[in-house]
């Protein structure tokens, strides 16, 4: 893909959301879940969507993951999503399978359609059972509309213990079409208390069959929700969704399509942007970390080396501290797994050189700090071993991360 | 090895050092590289001791790694090694290397002997040159003796921010003979700032040649010094090293030695007894934690397991806020790289029952909480996937380790 090419045909609109694209509706409500918050949400499309999902590597999944596997496996095509917050339905053995299929039954049945036409997500605390009755409440009360405010209310009601909703919206033209994209997307992280989940959801016009919509997907997942970790928990219930309705009627996109490229950029940027905000919105969380390792020979070493950097405790704690501690840094890609040249290595905070090929510099303490203080900090390792070059996003790690993990569920 | 059979022919000996096998003298003093800690010490024997490390696995290895495994390769044997804190000389380049074979030169010309008589170890701050004229000092200051307050100033010597010295004392019969065995130790975890490393020292008067010394020592790391993980963060200088100076008059011990598997015994429990006495002194540590994973097919995956569980930041505040959040623990089993069937898995804290059969069991939230208050607590998860057992320890994650790592280097 030429990025540089197609990155200025896409337009990220302000506030966008994922009712931008055409044709979607949406909704959230408080079904008592929650205390007081929304906790059931629902995004709808009446032109059955092409769809797409990643799930979580965890060995442990949720009920809710099976069952969309289920609705995915008919037809590849969905006409929706129903989420709950609260309460993840993992570990609850038979009794949240049942759960599950009933929550798809009763979004499916709303609209008068099949079962499988509706995927289903939870996130909430592991190991306690669903209640029924009020998800059911739930769902029954849900109105989607193609509202700003029906988007903020679904955004809502997918949230634990994240403290800003997630969104955001572009556009490009493809075939002559205006094709749009958006997202809403929930923390990352295991959170207070069993809390669990990454989930990202997006909607887009485009014309693309599943199986293409699956490549795309897989092609740009690996470049993005998976490059940020907030506490390196992978959760039981983390899910991210693509839906494409076909209603900004371009040709159907394929890999020999000759906008395929603008079309990957898109979804490319649209999940970069939500996992950015998961990662800057991490529990207890000040800043955003950005790691980019240059100069590797192969991609996924750069990558596997950001990622190390970006989730060592050590790394966190001194971002928090706004401490420019590079032995920490170092010692990261020491560990990671991957070879290099200890010796070429050079470390910049943005563009203040701290290690340069393996000999300490001395640097302004005061403008490193005063640097560190800001809330997003790019962290540069250049190596000498090939041309690649790998990015990853996590948040520092502070006092409140364990005030908001080490209290007590109740 | 019988461990049932050997278990009880070994005694440990309160209040047990380094100094307890015969032919071991030692000392710590202050060089005035930590403010007003003793920072330089030593341990020596007249009988050349046979000799066994095993290092870091970070890729990034700090000079005096280098230097001992020079020393060590001459002939196997060593008469000594001299250690000093705040300063980890990594990262450092050529002068760091030239620096810790200056400092292997003093410490055995003290002695009269030739350099690759003795190893070096170094711990502290990563990319910072040694202050070599108050190591010079330190070194001609020390006056080794057998006392116990000559092994008190060595475990003082060698800590950085760990808060308690680490020591232990075995003893045994081999061959009718009293074979003693005694360890000293520092802290795990990169430490405040960019402190590196766990050091572990251990002295036996056994009688063992420098392969077998090495056979044993290769066999007993991966249950104990391998399977304590404090924030994940491994760094540029661990070392073990262990110096059998002969002295017990035992035959010489080989793998066909009928006391062989006492032997291994012996220094099993002194490692492991360092190994967990480092985990509870991690940076900010309340409490130290044990997890057991009973029933897997394959050691390796059930200690695997065992230090995914324990190493798990939500684990770690969960334990700290006395939180029986048995979610965490199978989302960090599911995340472990280890397959079994979740269906199957029961955890307990002690001997309270949270998950059974992969079904969660209504438990006693206060008796639970009353358990994890404890300053030791102890996890069993148990697999039906096979017979062995994995065990790893760790510490909480607390706001003094945020505290600890967050503040700034001054």
């Amino acid at each position: 893909m030429n990025t540089l090419q197609t990155v200025e045909e896409i337009k990220q609109i302000k506030d966008g959301n994922i009712l931008m694209p055409q044709g979607f509706k949406a909704a959230g409500v408080h079904a008592g879940l929650r205390y007081s918050k929304k906790d059931v949400g629902i995004i709808f499309t009446e032109n059955p969507a092409s769809a797409a999902a990643v799930y979580t590597q965890n060995l442990v999944q949720a009920a809710p993951i099976n069952v969309t596997k289920d609705s995915m496996a008919v037809s590849g095509k969905l006409q929706g999503i129903v989420v709950n917050s609260a309460c993840a339905n993992a570990c609850t053995g038979e009794q949240g399978m049942k759960d599950a299929y009933e929550m798809r039954k009763l979004a499916a049945r709303k609209f008068g359609l099949k079962d499988h036409a509706f995927a289903v997500a939870s996130t909430g605390v592991i190991g306690e059972y669903m209640e029924m009755e009020k998800v059911k409440k739930g769902i029954e009360a849900l109105k989607p509309e193609n509202t700003r405010q029906a988007a903020e209310d679904f955004e809502a009601a997918i949230l634990t213990t994240d403290i800003v909703t997630k969104s955001c919206g572009y556009e490009t033209v493809i075939d002559g079409k205006i094709v749009k994209m958006g997202g809403a997307a929930k923390g990352s992280g295991m959170i207070h208390p069993n809390m669990a989940t990454m989930l990202g959801f997006i909607t887009t016009d485009a014309a693309i069959e599943p199986v293409d919509l699956h490549l795309a997907l897989s092609a740009i997942t690996n470049d993005t929700f998976n490059q940020i970790t907030v506490d390196g928990d992978c959760s039981t219930n983390d899910m991210v969704l693509v839906l494409a309705n076909g209603e900004a009627d371009n040709e159907p996109l394929t890999p020999t399509h000759s906008e395929w490229s603008v079309f990957l950029e898109l979804l490319k940027q649209t999940s970069e942007n939500l996992a950015k905000q998961i990662a800057k919105d991490g529990e207890g969380a000040t800043k955003l970390i950005e790691v980019n390792v240059h100069g590797m020979q192969l991609k996924e070493d750069a990558q596997m080396m950001a990622k190390t950097i970006v989730g060592s405790n050590l790394v966190k704690t001194a971002a928090f501290g706004a401490d420019a501690n590079w032995g920490r840094i170092i010692a990261a890609m020491g560990r990671s797994g991957v070879k290099f040249q200890p010796d070429q290595a050079t470390i910049m905070f943005c563009d203040i050189v701290v290690l340069n090929d393996g000999e300490p510099i001395r640097f302004s303490e005061e403008k490193a700090k005063a640097y560190l203080e800001n809330e997003s900090i790019i962290i540069h390792v250049y190596l000498k071993e090939g041309k690649e070059t790998g990015t990853a996003w996590g948040c520092d790690l502070t006092y409140d991360y364990v005030k908001i993990n080490g209290s007590y569920r109740s």
